[in-house]
């Protein structure tokens, strides 16, 4: 296992290749065995495979081409509502419309998508993390039909690789890693850690073709904007609020 | 690894033996090829092994035995800090103190801990997560060092295993997994869903030692109330906006 994922890349394109129910649900199951807050499993997994269902889901991850290709399309929510509907028809006051409860539910959610991605990869399957859900979440909701109490926070494309793309670079280990307490990087550590990055071709190329100074500004100037991010913050505040976590 | 995910136990005592500096390194490095959002890997990851250090961070943890007798606490934490001042350093400016950017690092910081989990427990170690990382937020900063736009989001312990519980139950697939649409459920079909978990004697037991009429009371009433939630949800706004995230 330390082989698949030492060796993984994330996968875009998939054979028209279907994934079988067996193989699906063994995945499944197995990542329910994912550690979860109190044993509550506050979350729930929306499997697409319906075309036309792909179809109304695309837009809301800006049309990437993997969701209609892919053979699977996971969403994986937070959910309060099975658990307190539970509580409610045992006589329990539920008291989970609150920020920390969605943390919980969300935790509980990514950590099973990864175990289910660590699984599929190393079943041969290609996966692609989408985090759109959490920019149109609205859109998302109304084509599963996702209650109160219910949100996306991560949606995973599955299907078995056309592709073999190179590896993407990481970070040096320390860059990412603080021992005992959290330490400052002088800007020379900065220089020396974003080095290798800043270096490669390919981003070279990158801040090129946005017309860039730094590879830097290609993230906050065209990927990952102040604006943009504002906005899609103020959306998500608002739908949390509809969904009834705030 | 089917095997060591399907035989998963969460492990709360551990022999007093150390976990070498290697195998600790390979683990970490192996977890940071994890997705991450846009490949900014806007985590950090805080490893404790002073005992001093284990000592400080347990009040945060409520004083959960297992942080003191781990061999490793591991605090996994957004970290938009160190990506904001590169950007900074290279003429660019970052606008990453929002919402959005909390929940894309906390996603980061989540898939890496859970690749982390399943690599370490298929080497032998066992682990804990401490979801009061986000309970007690402004401690783990304090004792940790953590500077704006830095949030613990969930803590592990590692150690090897001292003991080897039964594993704990698991609602039916059907419970957590939906086909195409959010499908609600019938009270018949909570009854049913629920029925295995109701009627575990470890549950009984559980509910008659709270004095509860249903198992679902002693998780509204006691381990994770209306009251306790909203109050941790309150300081959870508050720390999110000191640390620049809201």
């Amino acid at each position: 296992m330390f082989e698949s994922v030492k060796e993984r890349r994330t996968v875009r394109k998939y054979l028209q290749k279907d994934i079988s129910e067996d193989l699906l649900n063994d995945l499944l199951e197995t990542s329910c065995r994912t550690a979860t807050v109190g044993n509550m499993q506050v979350y729930s997994i929306v499997v697409t495979r319906d075309a036309g269902m792909k179809e109304k889901l695309a837009p809301a991850h800006f049309n990437q081409p993997m969701v209609k290709q892919a053979s699977v399309v996971l969403t994986f929510c937070t959910d309060f509502h099975r658990f307190s509907q539970w509580c409610r028809e045992r006589n329990a006051e539920p008291g989970y419309d609150n920020l920390l409860s969605f943390l919980n539910a969300a935790t509980d959610a990514l950590l099973v998508a990864q175990t289910f991605c660590t699984l599929a990869e190393e079943a041969g399957l290609g996966t692609c993390y989408l985090g759109t859900a959490i920019y149109n979440p609205q859109q998302i909701i109304d084509v599963l039909g996702l209650p109160e109490l219910v949100f996306p926070v991560i949606t995973v494309t599955l299907g078995y690789p056309d592709e073999h793309p190179a590896q993407v670079d990481r970070l040096p280990l320390e860059a990412v890693v603080h021992t005992e307490h959290y330490h400052s990087f002088s800007p020379e550590d900065i220089d020396r850690l974003y080095h290798t990055k800043e270096s490669l071709p390919e981003n070279k190329q990158y801040v090129a073709e946005n017309k860039k100074e730094t590879l830097a500004q290609v993230f906050t100037d065209v990927r990952y904007t102040k604006r943009v991010n504002e906005a899609l913050s103020a959306n998500l505040l608002e739908i949390l609020k509809k969904q009834k976590f705030l």
